[in-house]
């Protein structure tokens, strides 16, 4: 039994492409003593997959040589560790690979829930970003002004559609006529902008007449400087990503406006990641859980099968080809 | 008796010189029913004077052939508000000139001080705007690093003597190096920085080593995004102002680093006037007045005589000619 691995073979200089990866083959690992053997059942991708590659952020970079690094729900197939047996689900940072090993305590457990793959996506890190994001930081007030970009993503659709439950009116921001109608007509949105379709700062006028109370940005670059532009005054920006900035050896020069109009509008930002609201994790999972049952919030997934097939999946995902949350399956039958 | 007044007689386009203001004499204007009648005795100048001329801010524009507009200390010549009586103290923006009249409500009552230029700087808006922006949106704690920038500076100065009571362990940014010899003899500063004397990032490596929890932002441009790069996990930025680019017809392009960076370290960037705050000035000029009277806080004033000095003055302050709070004394014998 071999256990099948992607690594980042060049660290790229600008678009990331397929051809800087490269599979190979090792050994399952061992679990030594405390350890626990994890098989990979889904595999995340995630624009920050990408970000990952230029150096430090909130975790571990990734280096060439290293296999690639991945957030995925994982099974328990051997156990070192008597908190975990095996069949039980995890979320791990295996990576991208069939197995990995970890302490146990680097490992948490999953309930099992139908499908499966929503663990991964509203009940998992992206869901949870989206709940936190909204909840926490935006704090939309009824008939308040939200503007959401990468609103067709994992994150920016949940997000979104959470505002609308805090009856705000929800404006995506979305790169095609096809995102946008999924929006409106699907995801309840009140109005969606194909931002590809005219110039920002004419389109958020027209779209958000009343301007912008709370915008939660998971793209940077110059949406940001235009949606800063559209701020009210006391505006909340949610500051949850930059993909923009990514895939590029280039940046944009940051936002004009900064700090200037952040001064003159009052405005508040605020950056977050997922784990910084972990205490009350049970309590999002939950409530999202809910909502799903209720009918209320719409999942979007984009499920891409075989682990071979990550690197394409993610450079797709940086050009914005998917819609909803985009995983891969790695056991087939999952 | 006339009214000498001072208008803005042409916009600038790029830098502000005195050549942009013309002086020019007008009739004492007479109040009506429910106005009060205000003589300028102490004028304030502030970066801010010079945002103004660009469009809307926080408050109108100034446009060319305005009477130039500014905050000033004033004392009630006649009255036909019940309210106010020939002698009271008031906050009243008289703009740049000797006379004007005003509704009662526009009016702020000032309880005399002594020095009177008190009610200006430590206790005025300069004063009251570092209490809050450091208090209410900095919030120190005890050894934590504050950096501010600017810190000679009318707010700046009073910033960072009130982060330094926190037990915050403060580092200033000024423009020469008598500046930063006076932050750290007179004012308590554990370090000050002349931002001319080298590269900024590495001038902050050295002297922020624990990095930055808490940035007290008085200027914008480079020394944003340089401090921007030295935050620490969880620090906060108090925008309070932008005065590198107020006096240009170029700003400069945004920092480098938002939204990325404050994902990435979860910051929390908060623009405020000290306006917002107002429920609480009561207590704020309780308090200053205190650390003033029991040596805690050192005030600075830069006090021009004449109202005809004016303009020049103004240009100084934007240059950075001045330490503490600069402000024009019209009646001589104030």
């Amino acid at each position: 039994m071999a256990n099948r691995q992607i690594v980042l073979a060049t660290k790229p200089s600008d678009k990331l492409s397929p051809a800087h990866f490269a599979m190979r083959e090792a050994p399952v690992p061992t679990p030594g003593a405390g350890e626990v053997l994890a098989r990979t059942v889904y595999l995340s991708l995630d624009a920050a997959n990408r970000a990952w590659m230029h150096g430090r952020t909130y975790t571990d970079p990734v280096e060439a040589g290293d296999v690639m690094h991945g957030l995925t729900l994982a099974r328990v197939e051997a156990s070192n560790d008597p908190a975990f047996k095996p069949g039980d689900l995890v979320e791990a940072l295996n990576g991208w690979q069939d197995y990995a090993v970890h302490k146990g305590k680097a490992l948490a457990k999953v309930q099992p829930v139908k499908p499966l793959s929503h663990a991964m996506s509203v009940l998992g890190v992206t869901g949870k970003t989206a709940y936190f994001g909204m909840l926490e930081i935006g704090r939309p007030e009824p008939g308040e002004t939200v503007l959401v970009s990468a609103a067709a993503g994992a994150v920016g659709s949940i997000a979104g559609q959470i505002a609308r439950m805090q009856s705000a009116r929800v404006v995506g921001l979305a790169g095609s006529d096809a995102k946008c109608a999924w929006l409106t007509r699907e995801c309840g949105f009140d109005a969606a902008i194909n931002y590809k379709s005219g110039p920002l700062p004419k389109l958020l006028r027209q779209h958000c007449p009343k301007g912008v109370d709370v915008y939660f940005d998971n793209v940077g670059g110059e949406v940001f400087e235009a949606a800063l532009f559209a701020m009210n005054l006391h505006g909340r920006i949610v500051c949850c990503g930059a993909v923009s900035q990514y895939d590029t050896a280039t940046p944009a020069a940051g936002p004009r406006g900064v700090p200037g109009l952040i001064v003159v509008k009052r405005l508040k930002l605020e950056g977050f990641v997922v784990m910084d609201f972990y205490k009350k994790r049970a309590e999002a999972e939950k409530r999202l859980a809910e909502w799903v049952r209720e009918g209320r919030l719409k999942v979007a997934e984009d499920i891409v099968d075989g682990l071979e097939n990550a690197p394409q999946a993610l450079c797709g995902l940086l050009a914005g080809e998917n819609l909803g949350k985009r995983m891969v399956r790695v056991v087939p039958e999952a």
